[in-house]
């Protein structure tokens, strides 16, 4: 991608009301756009990081035998009603009325995954089953200022599961709690499994998947032995107790939640009278488990705990191009030589992002490849004689490398 | 993926207020399902199309250097009140008030793109920008009973172009052109670009995507050497009248709209002040474009275009699989040995939909294939000695084939 083309350049200062690290480096960077408070739009950069993350989801949603779906965003009134969020949510929800008949927008999906599994689900040999979707939220929270941390508008997979018992809940529960771990964990984050409460959700105890961070929202109290964590909402032990297995005193500290899981029992299927047949032929209701993670908070979170002084430094594995390429051209040389290296890395088959402008400043150039954070730079002048200055966004040594080399270490990366 | 563990399975029956061929299938195959009047769930099935046909249009919007982007959903009266259209589009419009602010649901993002590009565009050098996202768009609309073919909820690909001149807009306007016959025709469909009203969009002739179906909407007059189509409610000319070129007689045939460009001038940017500021130094209006193509509505429309008796015959590249392995097992042969083409062909890298149901006869899985329209069907069972029986959808001849030819020959059909 010619960055000379791209809408979201680089700006030298993010809007006044935006007080969070991720907001003004994804603003200055050129990732978001602020449309209203609570809602960005996600420019080329941001769409492209987005889209890593939604794809490391999928992969190991895939892995748990899920499937993936698209369940509608405006959902009728009379579905909510059914087990009372119409009323208990209606601080949260966005509603409306056309004609005679009312909506709500999906703040969240339980509802209508088990009004689409009441109509399909027949006996036990139909079950489990296990549906995603990456979908729109719609949320009018309180406004912190944590910048896409929070949105009133935002990107979520959420993953619903049923199933015939208990045990069976139990199980999925478990192997999805570790499943969010890896997708954390491929992602560059360490999440802390944090007992939680369920909000309007549930009564049940739940659980967060808590990131380490001072400018979360959130505050755990947290064994360093990675034994316990519970949200201080409603953990009723104080930081400095000592472990009970001997990990020594309980920490507390500010954390982002980045996912969420609930087992609801059969809660939600009594109100909704969602059964299946059992292998006696008698009816009973299903067990119903739900699995959420921020997509769009995800990348707030990232830039939060991937940043140095000059701006963003992205994980490979989310950047929005594997290469962050820069012509100097101060001889004039023609366009077509200038070109040269970008069109066979193209060729090639690696991502870049190429600075081609021609009325910026090399300094400008450097500085903003350091803002967008994307992994390698490789810079191309006269001074570099045919070959590509390769340097890290996290060190200051450059090397001089054949396109080739430069192309195999690219590769390389982008397997791994 | 096995279809044992699938939500969505075939059913005998379509929901009666259901009319529509491409309803009819999607729902019976489990493509699809209905929360509400003009809006559906995509089940795993369905989804699969749409992320194949949503891939072949960013492919090509890519090549025609658009950024893809991702705009919001919810959107502030204040930006819709300076075209006017919070008004115009009124009946169209889904409003909500939350506190004191009101809201409208994207049924379109023209105002939305522009107020993102006067956020950004300085001078010409910053031109031409296109940005293009996957969305969804709402509209209470006058329900047709056309299944997915209209939905108040639905999933658009709409790209916006922003130039400094009237040559430079008409220039992409053709180049979009184009590229929109190239996806149609990757899709399988024959679109016959036609000259249409602009409705709530512009009082300016716009351009339809139309393919000819007795079930579509519109209805239009064409000449069959394909030099002149238009929309009927703005055709001035008759059926039979001579084609000016010498191609015989013109003709009349319903259709189905898919895709829809507009070429707005400075209409919007006037009325939304967004200028930039050109070579001399003086601040002007910018031109715009903009370019829809329904991507919900395709996957109706493929259907109407690719169904016999039987059920849906998808196109292999937009089909929710390559191949469709059914197992029969008379003999109650070890699970094992049923599974060993399944993981074969899973290993292999190939798409998969893997019939393991135990309590369904084999006649049922037939007619299921049938009616899935997946364009190849493998069977394995004692009768086919360690060899796959492959039968293309469309035909009735059977081959015996080892499995690896079996692989080759699935591997080149995605290739192509």
């Amino acid at each position: 991608m010619r960055y000379s083309k791209l809408l979201g350049k680089t700006r030298k200062e993010a809007p006044k009301d935006e007080v969070s690290v991720n907001a003004k480096l994804l603003f200055r960077g050129g990732f978001i756009d602020k449309l209203m408070a609570g809602s960005y739009t996600l420019l080329h950069l941001g769409r492209r990081v987005e889209q890593k993350i939604e794809q490391i989801i999928r992969e190991e949603m895939n892995e748990t035998g899920a499937e993936e779906i698209l369940m509608p965003l405006l959902h009728p009134k009379e579905i909510w009603s059914e087990t009372g969020r119409w009323d208990k949510a209606d601080k949260v929800m966005y509603k409306l009325k056309k004609g005679e008949k009312e909506y709500a927008l999906s703040f969240t999906h339980e509802e209508i995954f088990l009004d689409l599994v009441r109509k399909h689900i027949l006996t036990y040999r139909d079950l489990p089953v296990k549906g995603y979707h990456f979908s729109t939220k719609f949320r009018d929270e309180l406004r912190a200022k944590s910048g896409i941390l929070r949105g009133r508008e935002f990107l979520m997979k959420d993953l619903y599961s049923v199933h015939t018992s208990s045990k069976d809940l139990d199980k999925y529960y478990e192997e999805v709690k570790k499943v969010y771990l890896k997708i954390f964990d491929r992602l560059g984050l360490k999440a802390i499994v944090t007992e939680a409460d369920g909000g309007v959700f549930t009564d049940r105890v739940t659980h967060e998947f808590q990131v380490l961070s001072d400018v979360g929202e959130d505050e755990i109290i947290y064994c360093p032995g990675g034994d316990f964590s519970q949200n201080s909402e409603i953990c009723k032990v104080k930081e400095g107790k000592q472990c009970d297995l001997g990990h020594g005193p309980l920490k507390k500290a500010r954390a982002i939640e980045v996912g969420n899981i609930f087992s609801y029992g059969t809660d939600y299927s009594e109100k909704m009278n969602v059964v299946y047949t059992d292998n006696s032929g008698k009816k009973q209701h299903v067990w119903f488990g739900a699995y959420g993670i921020g997509v769009t908070r995800l990348i707030g979170v990232l830039v939060e705990v991937f940043h140095d002084e000059k701006g963003i430094v992205w994980p490979s594995q989310v950047a929005p191009y594997n290469c962050h390429l820069i012509t100097i051209n101060k001889q004039q040389l023609t366009k077509n030589k200038m070109d040269d290296v970008y069109n066979k890395l193209v060729k090639a088959g690696v991502e870049v992002l190429y600075d081609d402008r021609e009325d910026v400043s090399v300094g400008q150039k450097f500085a903003d490849a350091d803002l967008i954070g994307i992994p390698v730079r490789l810079v191309v002048s006269e001074k570099t004689a045919g070959k590509v200055e390769w340097k890290n966004r996290i060190d200051s040594k450059t090397e001089l490398l054949g396109i080739e080399e430069v192309v195999k270490r690219l590769k390389r990366s982008e397997a791994a």
